[in-house]
C-alpha cells in the first residue's frame, strides 16, 4: 500500500483549462450537466452581472411567456391607475359610476386598447394630461412589443446544438481492453456536419498532504466525424496513453474523477457554429457495460430509424481482467 | 472470377463518417438528393423533436403563408366564439339578428378587428368580461406578429448556398483515364469565395458472407476554388489513387455506390460560410460522357454568360479502354 | 523580338481560381471595381435566379425607401378598387357622390386606415364582403409590415467591410527595385482586425496562336495586419518571386493584367468576419509614382487623423532602371 | 551610461500592427482602455464616415432611449404642424378655438394617435389633403418602428465578451524572476471557450536622433485556455525570451510602453466569437505586487464563488533583484 491515496494518474496534467488547481477553493463539480460552469459571481450590481439578453435566451417557453404576460399587465394596470388618478371623466365614453372597482375597469380597458394600438375609440382622452399620458402609453407600447418581437427572434433563432448525451458513462470493453464510452445524438430534425469532440478529465488527488484538482485531456478513438447523423458513441480507451490507465472501479470512485466533455459542430441550417457541453462524476459511471445499437433499418427499408429513446441503454458485461 | 462481389475498393476505408458499416441496419440511401440525412427519429415526444425554427426555415413560401393564413384564422375563429358565447350583446355596435351566421360574422369581424388592432371602434366591447377577452386577443394579436415577423426575417435571411448540381455524374474522359465528374453552379446572384468541396463515397461489399458499407474519401483533381464565380466541374480522376480505380460500368451499379458531396464556402452578402451536400447513386451516374461548356461571351462582349439550363448538358463519348 | 506578345509571365499558372482560362467565353472585365463578377446568369427563371434578399441588401437607401413606398401604395389602390367595386355605400361614415374621384378617394383613404392598422373607424366596413376584405386587408398589412421590419433590420446590420480602395495602382520604387502598390483604409467608425490581403493577377497571353487568361497570386512584402487601425499600403514587390519581374509599362498594357484583390478581416461590432473585393486594369495603373501618407497627429496631439481625401495622393517619381 | 535613452528593447519588432512606427505622426496613447483605436477620420461627409448602425450599437441605454423618443417627438411635431397649418377644422371631433395652444395640442395629440397607429377616431382627418398626410404619417409611423424593432434587437443581441479587465498592469514575482501581469474575468452570465489572448506592446525609443514607435509581441505562458471560467491571469514573463527582460522600473516609464491586448473567444449563447480589447500605459503599471485569489468555495461548498470586486485587489511585494 502507497501512501499517496487516491491514485494520481502517471500522465502530464495541463494547466490551460480555464479551472483551477486550488480545490480547496472550488465547491461541488466543476461543470453542470446542462454543460454550465458550477460558478456564481459576486462584487458586481445585479444589473452589470446579468445579461437580459443571455437570461431570456435561457428561460423555458412557458415562463417566458408568463413573464411577457406580467410586464404587460403591470404596465397596463400602472397606466390604468394614472387614468384613474386624473379623473375618468377624461375619458369620454367611460361613465364615472363612483365604484372604484367599476370606474378602475374602465380606465384599465382604456389602458389595454392604447397600449396594443387597438384603439376602438368608444373610450377617448379628453384633455391635455390624459391625451399626452394616452400618447406616452401608445409609444411605450409600440417601444415593448418592438423588444419583444426581437427576443421572440433571438430566441427561436438561436443557433443550438440540440445534443442528447447517454445519462451514463461506460467503462466498456474495447479492442481487448477497457475504454470509456459514452454516447450522443441530435435529438430534432437538425443536422450537424464537421462535429469534433474535446474530453478533459478532473481528478483530484492529494498532494503534500492537499487536495488537488489535475486536468488531463483524453485521447480519443475518433474525435472528429464528417456528419452527426446517427449516434456518435465517443470512445476513450484506457491504454498506455490513458491517464486513467490502470484505474480500478474504486480508483474512479476515490479520485472523484469528473468529465467534461465539449462538442463543437457546424449545423447546415444555422449556417453557424453551435457547442454543446455536459460533465460526468463518478456517480454516473457504469463498470462493465457495453451499449446496445440505437438505430435499425425501417420497416418499409427505405430509410434508418434513430430511436432515441434507446440513448442509455446498455447491458452489464465482465470487463477483461 | 473471383468469390467476392461485387468488387470491394482496394483502399483504406474511413470510419468518421458519422454512418454506420452495418448494412442491415440502414434503409435506402444513406443522403437524399436534397442533401437531408435519409433518417427519422423516434422515442421522444414530437414537441422535442421538431425544431419549430428548423421546420420553419424549410417551408416553401406557399406552405408558409398558408399556415401563417390558417393559424390568424384559427386565432380569428376561437375568439369570434367566445364573443359569441358572451353574447353579442355584449359587442356595442351590433345588433343581435337571431340568426346564429349573422351574429356569429359580427362576433368574427370584431374578433380580426381586435386581432389586427385596426379597432375601427364601430363595434366595440361591453362589460368585464368581454372586455378582458378582447384584451386578451389584442395582446395575443402583437405576440403572434411579433413571432411571425421574425419568422419572416428568419426565412429571408437564412444563410444559404443556392447551388444548382447537376442532375447526372459521368465517368467522362480525363488526362488519357477516367474521372468522375459532376458539375455545379450558383443559381441566385449571390457570390461564394473560398469554396471548399468533399466527396465520400459509399459502396456496399460483401464481407464474410455479410453485406457491409464502407465509405473512402475520393481525392479530387482541384478540392479548393478562390471564387465560385463560373461553374465548377469537380473531377475525381480514376487513376491509382482512387479506391474506385478498376471500376467497370457493371462494378458501379453491383456496389451501389454512393457519392455525397459537400460544399462549403464563404458567402459576401449574409459574410456567412453556408454549407450544402447532395448525393448520387448509380442510378444517376452515366458512363461515358463529357459536360459542354455552359458559359460564353455574351453578344455585347462586355461580361460572360452562365446558362444555367445547360448544367447537365453533356455529351456521349467512348472512354479509353 | 520574340514570337510570343505580349509576354507571358514565368511563372507557374495556378488553375483554382474559378475564373477560366478560356478568354474567348469571357467579356469584358473578370472582377468590376465594386468587387462583383462580370457575369450574368440565365436559363433559369428570374423569380429562381434572384434572391431577393441580395437584392434589397444592395438597393441604396434611396430606391429601397421608394420600392416601399411604391408597394404600400399599390396595396392601397388595389384595395381601394376593391371597395369601391363592392360600393362605397358598404363603408358607414362615407358618403356616395355619384362622382368616381370623390368615391374613390373615400375609399382610398379607408384602405390606408384599414392597411396601416390605424382604424379610426370613422369609416367603417359593412356587409360581408367588406369585413372580409378589410379583415384580409388588415392581415395583409401587419404581414406587410412585418417583412419590411425584417427588411430594414437586415439591411442597416449586414455586416460590411466599408474599407475604401485607393482609385489607382502605383508601381512605385521599393528597397532599390520597384513595387505594385495599392492603399486602402475603412472609412467608417468601424475597426477590422486580423485583416487579410489575397492578391490574384490575371494576363492575357497568346498560346499557340489563341489568346488565353493566366492566373497568378501575387506574393505581398505584409498580408495580414493584427488591426486595420489607419490606412494600409498593400505591396507586391517585382522582384524575382514575381510573374511580372521584368515588365515595362508597356507589358503591363498588352498583357491586359487585371489584378483583383480580397480583403477579409474581423469586425469588432458586428462580432463577423467580413469581405470585401476589387480589382484594377491596365486603365488603373499609374507606373512612376508613390503614395504620401495619409494621417497626422491632430493639433492638439491627442490622437492620430487619417484623412480619407488623400487616399489616392501620390507624386510621380522615377523609377530605377 | 549609454546614449541612448530611453533605452531600446533587444528584440526583433515587428511591422505588421496595422500602426504605424512614425511616432510624429501619431498623437496620444495608440488604444484607449475601451478598446477603440485612438483615431479620428476626416476628409469624407459625416454621413459616409459614420455607420449609423455601429454608432446606435455604441450608445448606451438611457441616451439610445432618449434619441427614439426626441425623433418620435420631433415626428409628432412636425405632423401637428402640418395638420394646424391645412387647419384644425379638417379634423373631425376637433373644435378649433382660436386660441394657438389649443388648437396646435389638437392637431399633436391626433398626429400622435396617427403615428403610434392607435386611432382612436375620435379625432378623423376630412378632406383630401388632411387624409393624404394622415394616410402619410401613418406609414412613417410604422416604417420608424420598423427601423426601432430592429435597432432593439440589434442592440440587445449583439455578441459582446463582457470582459473584465484589472485596472492595472503588475509587474510581479515569477518563477524566481518577474513577470508582466493583468487579471481579466467575464462578468456577465456569459460563458466563453476557447479563449485566445494576444499582447502587442509598443514602446517609444530614439533612432538616430527621431523618436520612432516599436512594437513586439509579448510571449505569454498559457494564451489558449479551454474555458473562460474563473478568472484568467495573463502572464508574460520578463525572461531571456522578453524583449523588456532588463526593464528597470525607470524604463518602464521613459520608453512610455504602451501593452495592448486582445482577448478572441466563442460565446456558447451567442454562438459567435467574440473579442474585446484593451491597453495599458505605463501610467497603470504597479512595479512589485501581486494579484491576490478572486475566487473561493461557497460557504455552503456547492459551488465556487466569483468575487468581481476583487478583480483589483493586490498586495505590494518586492521583486527579486
Amino acid at each position: 500500500m502507497t501512501n499517496q491515496s487516491p491514485k494520481a494518474p502517471q500522465s502530464n496534467a495541463i494547466d490551460n483549462t480555464g479551472f483551477s488547481p486550488n480545490s480547496s477553493a472550488e465547491g461541488g463539480r466543476l461543470t453542470n450537466k446542462d454543460g454550465r460552469i458550477n460558478l456564481r459571481k459576486s462584487g458586481v450590481p445585479l444589473y452589470e452581472r446579468v445579461s437580459i439578453y443571455h437570461s431570456l435566451l435561457h428561460m423555458n417557453h412557458v415562463v417566458f411567456t408568463l413573464t411577457v404576460f406580467a410586464i404587460y399587465t403591470c404596465l397596463n394596470l400602472s397606466f390604468a391607475a394614472f387614468y384613474y388618478l386624473i379623473g375618468i371623466d377624461h375619458l369620454n365614453g367611460t361613465h364615472a359610476e363612483g365604484d372604484f372597482i367599476q370606474d378602475f375597469l374602465q380606465a384599465f380597458f382604456f389602458s389595454s386598447q392604447t397600449l396594443t394600438t387597438v384603439g376602438y375609440g368608444h373610450i377617448s382622452p379628453v384633455g391635455f394630461v390624459t391625451n399626452v399620458v394616452a400618447s406616452l402609453e401608445s409609444f411605450i407600447g409600440i417601444m415593448s412589443f418592438a423588444l419583444v418581437t426581437g427576443m421572440f427572434y433571438a430566441r427561436f433563432s438561436r443557433p443550438k446544438a440540440y445534443i442528447r448525451f447517454s445519462p451514463s458513462l461506460l467503462v466498456a470493453p474495447f479492442k481487448g481492453g477497457r475504454a470509456l464510452m459514452l454516447r450522443l445524438a441530435t435529438y430534432k430534425n437538425n443536422h450537424l456536419t464537421d462535429a469534433d469532440a474535446q474530453v478533459t478529465l478532473a481528478v483530484h488527488v492529494e498532494e503534500d498532504g492537499k487536495t488537488v484538482t489535475k486536468f488531463y485531456p483524453l485521447p480519443l478513438e475518433i474525435n472528429h466525424i464528417n456528419s452527426l447523423a446517427l449516434s456518435w458513441t465517443i470512445v476513450h480507451p484506457l491504454d498506455d496513453k490513458s491517464p486513467l490507465r490502470d484505474y480500478t472501479e474504486q480508483d474512479f470512485i476515490d479520485c472523484k474523477i469528473e468529465l467534461m466533455i465539449t462538442i463543437k459542430a457546424f449545423d447546415d441550417h444555422f449556417s453557424n457554429t453551435v457547442q454543446q457541453r455536459t460533465s460526468y462524476t463518478q456517480d454516473e459511471l457504469v463498470y462493465g457495460a457495453k451499449f446496445i445499437p440505437m438505430y435499425a433499418r425501417s420497416d418499409d427499408g427505405n430509410y434508418t430509424n434513430l430511436m432515441l429513446e434507446k440513448i442509455n441503454l446498455y447491458e452489464k458485461v465482465v470487463l477483461p481482467a
